[in-house]
């Protein structure tokens, strides 16, 4: 089985990105792994995960970012269509209103599993929960984008998109929460296992009233 | 003009729901106002959406739900095509992974002019900002069938959704922000005003990082 | 009767304070007023309230300062000898581990009926807690030194702190919540109507778990 | 060296309290170690710690308590005299606005070298921040308790309270911040050892500007 997984550059300001160092720390367990760090920039970032593909069929994609404030392993469950960027992404440039596939539909959901992803987590103890925006920056741009090539060229990947928190040396002094990055590299390993594993997502809810 | 303004019964336990508190005290300023009162019930709320909408031809259709911890008025952005029920609906019903319509696309993008509304909400004070996701309650479930319905029954109907904070009496020894409703009913006011006098959206950034 | 009401000038990079904002637009009913704009700067801005004190015999003395973060008006239950700095001041002192009077006790109880005025406030609809932290800055510099000065030199004035919001203007793409400086302004108002009436405050409970 | 560690029984509904697991699971190296779990209970809980103390001499005395929602270890710095109770502790009793202790001033600051505590978790990961209230129900009646105990009977001893976060089983499905208990037990390791061999604490700032 060939697993790929992706992290980002640091961005906002931020001395490291825990999306990356988690990805970096992770150790394959009966599968083959590749890892691709990401520029945190329109465009460059979804043609980097192009061309992997490209080059190599894989049955597992999982893009890992960083959501800053968020107390848990979020597994997303949906991707728009939609450019919108609060920020300059690390090369300048700040999309407003774009579509990141003119001619994409509105949204795709996940291909991972989310709820079994979830419960395999808070098996182990760490926080996790699922998630229904994934924002409308470069994160969501990269998770939309992948879905999109799943579903135009390379139909049977099994793709999906991870935001995690901070770790705690970001959130020193900010009174935000914050998981180690080892725990947070064990939560991939888990969701990488858990998506190569369970063919059916659980019936539980993990619904958001709002 | 013609326009429809939805608000919901409680829910949760809440002994009010400042949507329709707030649907119910908007004064129309220049066109015709049609208010209506929807269940917290899947399948029966959007039902009854429906029902308006085959009697009379709306310009403008706003629902109006409460998000009970946000700090401001929140147009929506997107109607996702599922449902999935953290707790049960006022019927009792607690679907998990159903779409909204089996027919549907994955999501719709609202038709109002969110940007725009944002801004005339900020001119006069009242917090707001853009919202990404609707959860996947019954508001999602509401905004989504309403969507649906303008794309596939009533096309040129300016249809979306608009989640609101809970009132003062709601939110007391809780914690939590709140909104009085005569602000809510006022943010209404010019939601409905804006959607009526603003053809394009603005092109101010209004994104989210995660 | 007489009252003093005193707010800040801003701090921290904000353009307003919504402390001296609110306290500015107060109409006295009944009582005289007088209204003082404290410096953010250790040392000076208690010296202006021991100034004014020496005055004017004041029946009542409020003062206001900005937390930004919080969702309501708060009054503050304790006062701690303790200066600890964050940020500098905007003198640019930041002192460390200091006492406010090297010679006073660790803490001091306000002299307002700060149930009272919670509840005096929720009858009108604006989010209201009572506080046990005033955190550790000039405003807590400014609620201990009064107190002192009210248990050293004044006996018989009441005298206490009150935190208010952010402004909706502060607030804006901020995700947080605030409060019109209407609003705060009538609750001040509410507050000192309160002191001036109120001799023995509620036995309520506005406790808090941790 | 002797040190005592008490944690609390579970209160307010949950089923475990971390800040009793995370005592359970500390490892004493190199100091003699007691363990006492409290009852939630006005009274009889600091009655608890009076004994253990006449019972034999220690050096440092750390309590420890539970604080649901915060992101990280919290060392108290001040303990207030006041009891003001927001729900009915494990016996059905709710003071409010009662003295924790008649006779007392109105605070104590503790006396554990908290910066330096929270350095040293900092130091290896774990988030801390020093707090600077511990609210007004059983946890800080029980270490303004101890901090009278302290000044009126047993001078000399070191003694604190630290406050905890849920862990993350109590955190599942409730979006708030945790800790494993493993990482708290940690923490409490770290704060003893800072406890005994720390004389003076560090002057930097952990102050809160409100």
């Amino acid at each position: 089985m060939d697993v790929l997984l992706t992290g980002f550059e640091p961005f906002a300001g931020e001395r490291t990105n825990p999306s990356w160092d988690a990805v970096d720390a992770v150790r394959p367990d009966g599968y083959r792994l590749t890892k691709l760090r990401l520029p945190c920039v329109f465009g460059e970032s979804i043609a980097a995960v192009r061309e992997a593909l490209a080059v190599r069929r894989y049955d597992v994609v999982v893009c890992v970012g960083q959501a800053g404030g968020r107390v848990g392993v979020t597994p997303e469950r949906v991707a728009v269509n939609l450019d919108d960027a609060r920020i300059p992404d690390n090369a300048g440039a700040q999309p407003v209103d774009e579509p990141v596939a003119p001619d994409g539909p509105a949204a795709y959901f996940t291909g991972l599993p989310v709820k079994a992803c979830v419960a395999a987590l808070e098996a182990e103890g760490i926080p996790a929960s699922v998630s229904h925006t994934a924002g409308t920056f470069v994160c969501n741009h990269v998770f939309y984008g992948l879905m999109h090539l799943v579903a135009t060229e390379h139909p049977g990947v099994r793709g999906g998109f991870v935001h995690v928190p901070f770790s705690p040396e970001q959130a020193e002094g900010r009174d935000l929460p914050s998981l180690p990055v080892a725990t947070t590299a064990r939560a991939l390993e888990l969701i990488v296992r858990t998506a190569l594993t369970t063919s059916t997502d659980l019936r539980t809810t993990a619904g958001a009233l709002h």
